[in-house]
C-alpha cells in the first residue's frame, strides 16, 4: 500500500468537488457498495418521484396521464438526457425495452441493410447475450454465421462479408476498453458497420459517438445510469443511419401514425421507429429520477474521478497481490479500462462472498475474477481505502477459507 | 331506458357481493371511470408496494436482493398468478417484455416449428401490432404471407399452408368474443398452432386455456390486471409446446444457466426459456399488486358482475340509440363478448371529449366508435347509470357540438 496514507485518502475526499453529489444518494450504514456497475444505488429522489408518478399521475389523472404528463414522450425524453451523457445527439437515442432486445433490434436491422454481406463479427469473450442475439439474427436472416475473434483483434479481422460489427466497449469481466474511433475507423473503411453495447461504459466514462464516427449502440439504464433494478435500457441510431434501418420489431409505438390504428406498419420518421410496445412507465420515471443525478455535475471531473478511484484501487491492492497472489485482471492504463477492476484469484468467489459478510458489496465473475465498480457519482476514496482494509484482514485472517463463502448458485 | 330505475341500480349495488372490492382501487372523486380496459386503476396497496420495493429493497438490499426478495424468481412467479386467472398451469405463463415483444417471440417460435407451412392466418382489423408482427416474423423467415380474412370466418380459413393463426380472443373495438375452443379445434384439425392474444379479456371474462386446447397466448398487464402504466406483459406456453418452440430473442434470462455466462445458448428447460433480458423490477412490484387484487374474490362472480354490468348499459342505452342515433357495436349476447362495448355514432370522437369533461372518462376508437370498459372490479352499477345519464344531458343539451370537443391528435 505503498505510499498513501489514510490522511492522504481524507485529504482526497476533502477535496473531491464532487464529495457532495454523494448526498444525492441514499446508500444504507455500514455498507461499501462497490457494485453500481450491477445495480446503481438508489437516488434519494427516486421515492418521491415514483410515488408521484404512481399516485398523482397513475391513480388521479388514469388513462389522461399519456397526455397530461407527457407519458407519450418519455422515451425520447430521457432518450434526449442519455444522449447528452454518450455524445450524441438529443434524438438519436430513446430509452425503451432491454438491453437484449434493443440489441435484436439493431442488430438485425443493421444485418439485413447488406444483403451481401452475411458475417456478423464479435468478441470471443464478450457479454453472453450480445453472441446469443448475433447468433439468433445470423440464423432468421440466413446469414453465413458469426465470427468471433479476440477483441483486441477486431479490427484487423473487418472482412467484405462483415455486415455488423457488435462489441462492448468496456468489457464486464476486465473492464478493457477498445478505442471507438479506431474500430469505427476500421469498418468504415471496409464497409461494415458497428454496433456498441455501453453497458459498462455510460454514466461512468467519458464515451463520445459523435466524435468517434459510431452507427449503433445500446446501453443499460440500471448500472451507472441509477434507473433501478431492470430499468428500460436506451438504443442509439446516428443520424444519417434512422431511415435506411428497419425494425424487426415493428410495435404500434414506432409506426407513424400510432393512434390512427391502420393494419399496414408504417415507420415512423427517425429514431421513433425503434420503439416497440407500451413503455413501462413506473420504470421509466426511476430512470428519470436516476439520470436527473447528473444534472449540475460536471461530467469532465465526474468521469476523471471514476479514474482516480480505480487508479487508488490498484494502488493499494499491491501489496495485498504479492502478499495472497492476486493478479490484476484490468488494464493498469485509465485509457484504455471502464470504471471497474477486476483481480483474479483463485479462490475469488469464496473472497467475495467474505467480502458481503463483511459488507463490502462487488462481485464475482466467472471463473476467478472479484470485480470491484467504481461509480463516480457516490463512491469516495475513503471506500475504497475501507474496502481494501477489509479485505486484507480477510486475507490475513484467511477467514474467506469457512464452509459458509464456499461455492454456490449465485445471483448478480 | 325502460324499466330500470334508479331504485333498482341502488338495489344492484347494495346486493352485489363485490361492491367492497372497489375499496381495494384508489379512484379519484368526480370521475366514472369506464377506461379500465386502456389503463386499469391504482390499487390502493400498490403505492405502498412500490414504495417498499424502490426504498427497503432496492435502497438498502441493493444488488443482494435478487436473491434475498427473489426479484429472479418475479417472472415465474407473478406468471403463476396470472396463470390462475385464465384457466393455464402456473408453469405456463411468465410475465415480461411488452405485449408487442411476446407476440413476436411465440408467433417466431410457432411458425419455425413448420418450415412446410407458410402462412400466417389473422384477422382482417385486429390489433394494428398483431399484424405488423405476423408481417415482420413472415417477412424474416422468408413465409409466402399473412393472410387475413374477417375474425368470424378464420376457422374456415385454415389451411394446408397455415403455420400460425394470431387472433385477438376480444376484438379491441366492438368487444367480440371468439369461440376459442372451436377454432382452437379447427386447427389442431388442420395442424396448425394458435397464439390468441388475450390483452382484452385477461381478468375481465372467463378464460379457460386448458380446457380450450390452447397452444400459445400472449396478454396485457396494464388493462385488467391493474399492473400500472406500460405494466410488464404476460405470455403462455402450452406445457407439451414448450420443449418445442425455441425463442428468437434468446437473452441471458432465457439461458439454462444464466449466470454462467456461456458463449453458447442453451435453451432454459419448460416456460423460462422465452424470458429475454432483465425485467423491469419496479414495474413488475406494480404488477404483482394489481394482480393480488384478484385474491379472495370470487373469480366467476366477478365475471358475471362485468357481463350484467355490459347488460345494464346497453339496456340503459336503448332511448339514447333511438333519440341520437347510436347504434350497437358489440355483439347484445354476454357469450359473445369482452368486458366493454361500443357504439357506433358519427360524432363519436366529439361525444367521448364532451363526456371526459363532464368526468366520465371512456375511449374514442376509429372511425366512429364510442368505447366503455367495465371493469367489475371497481365499476358499481351506479356508475353506468350516472355516466348514461351524463350521456343523455350532452345529447339532449348538444354541447358536444362545440369546438372545444372537435376532432384532434388524441392519446389513450
Amino acid at each position: 500500500m505503498a505510499a498513501v496514507s489514510i490522511a492522504d485518502i481524507f485529504e482526497m475526499d476533502a477535496h473531491d468537488p464532487l464529495a457532495p453529489v454523494r448526498d444525492r444518494f441514499q446508500l444504507p450504514e455500514g455498507v461499501i457498495y462497490l457494485d453500481g456497475n450491477s445495480l446503481g444505488a438508489l437516488p434519494r429522489q427516486t421515492p418521491a418521484h415514483v410515488a408521484h408518478v404512481v399516485e398523482s399521475q397513475w391513480g388521479r389523472d388514469l388513462i389522461r396521464s399519456w397526455n397530461r404528463h407527457d407519458w407519450i414522450g418519455m422515451p425520447q425524453r430521457l432518450g434526449a438526457k442519455i444522449a447528452g451523457l454518450i455524445g450524441a445527439q438529443g434524438d438519436e437515442v430513446v430509452a425503451c425495452d432491454s438491453t437484449s432486445v434493443n440489441l435484436f433490434k439493431l442488430l438485425h436491422g443493421a444485418f439485413a441493410l447488406s444483403p451481401s454481406r452475411t458475417t456478423i463479427l464479435c468478441e470471443r469473450a464478450g457479454f453472453p447475450t450480445d453472441r446469443y442475439m448475433a447468433q439468433s439474427v445470423v440464423d432468421l436472416a440466413g446469414g453465413r454465421g458469426v465470427k468471433a475473434v479476440e477483441r483486441t483483434q477486431i479490427a484487423d479481422a473487418i472482412g467484405e462479408d462483415t455486415a455488423v460489427v457488435l462489441l462492448t466497449h468496456v468489457d464486464y469481466r476486465s473492464g478493457h476498453k477498445l478505442d471507438m474511433a479506431a474500430v469505427n475507423r476500421a469498418a468504415k473503411d471496409k464497409g461494415a458497420l458497428v454496433l456498441w453495447d455501453l453497458s459498462h461504459s455510460a454514466g461512468a466514462i467519458d464515451v463520445d459517438l459523435a466524435a468517434s464516427g459510431a452507427d449503433l449502440a445500446v446501453g443499460c439504464g440500471y448500472k451507472y445510469l441509477n434507473g433501478g433494478p431492470g430499468a428500460p435500457a436506451f438504443l442509439y441510431v446516428g443520424k444519417e443511419l434512422q431511415e435506411r434501418l428497419s425494425s424487426p420489431l415493428p410495435g404500434w409505438m414506432g409506426h407513424a401514425q400510432p393512434f390512427a390504428f391502420w393494419q399496414g406498419y408504417e415507420p415512423a420518421p427517425g429514431i421513433d421507429r425503434f420503439l416497440c410496445g407500451t413503455p413501462p412507465i413506473l420504470a421509466m420515471a426511476a430512470l428519470e429520477s436516476g439520470l436527473a443525478q447528473f444534472e449540475s455535475v460536471d461530467i469532465g471531473a465526474l468521469f476523471a474521478k471514476g479514474q482516480a478511484l480505480c487508479d487508488l484501487y490498484i494502488d493499494l491492492m499491491q501489496g495485498l497481490s504479492q502478499r495472497h497472489g492476486f493478479a490484476l485482471a484490468s488494464p493498469k492504463n485509465p485509457d484504455e479500462r471502464g470504471s471497474h477492476i477486476s483481480f483474479a484469484h483463485p479462490e475469488a468467489y469464496a473472497i467475495c462472498q467474505a467480502l458481503i459478510s463483511r459488507g463490502v458489496i462487488g462481485d464475482f465473475r466467472t471463473p476467478d475474477l472479484l470485480r470491484m465498480g467504481f461509480t463516480p457519482l457516490y463512491t469516495r476514496y475513503r471506500d475504497v481505502w475501507e474496502a481494501v482494509q477489509i479485505l486484507a484482514d480477510i486475507m490475513d485472517s484467511g477467514v474467506w477459507d469457512d464452509a459458509r463463502f464456499s461455492q454456490k448458485q449465485r445471483v448478480t
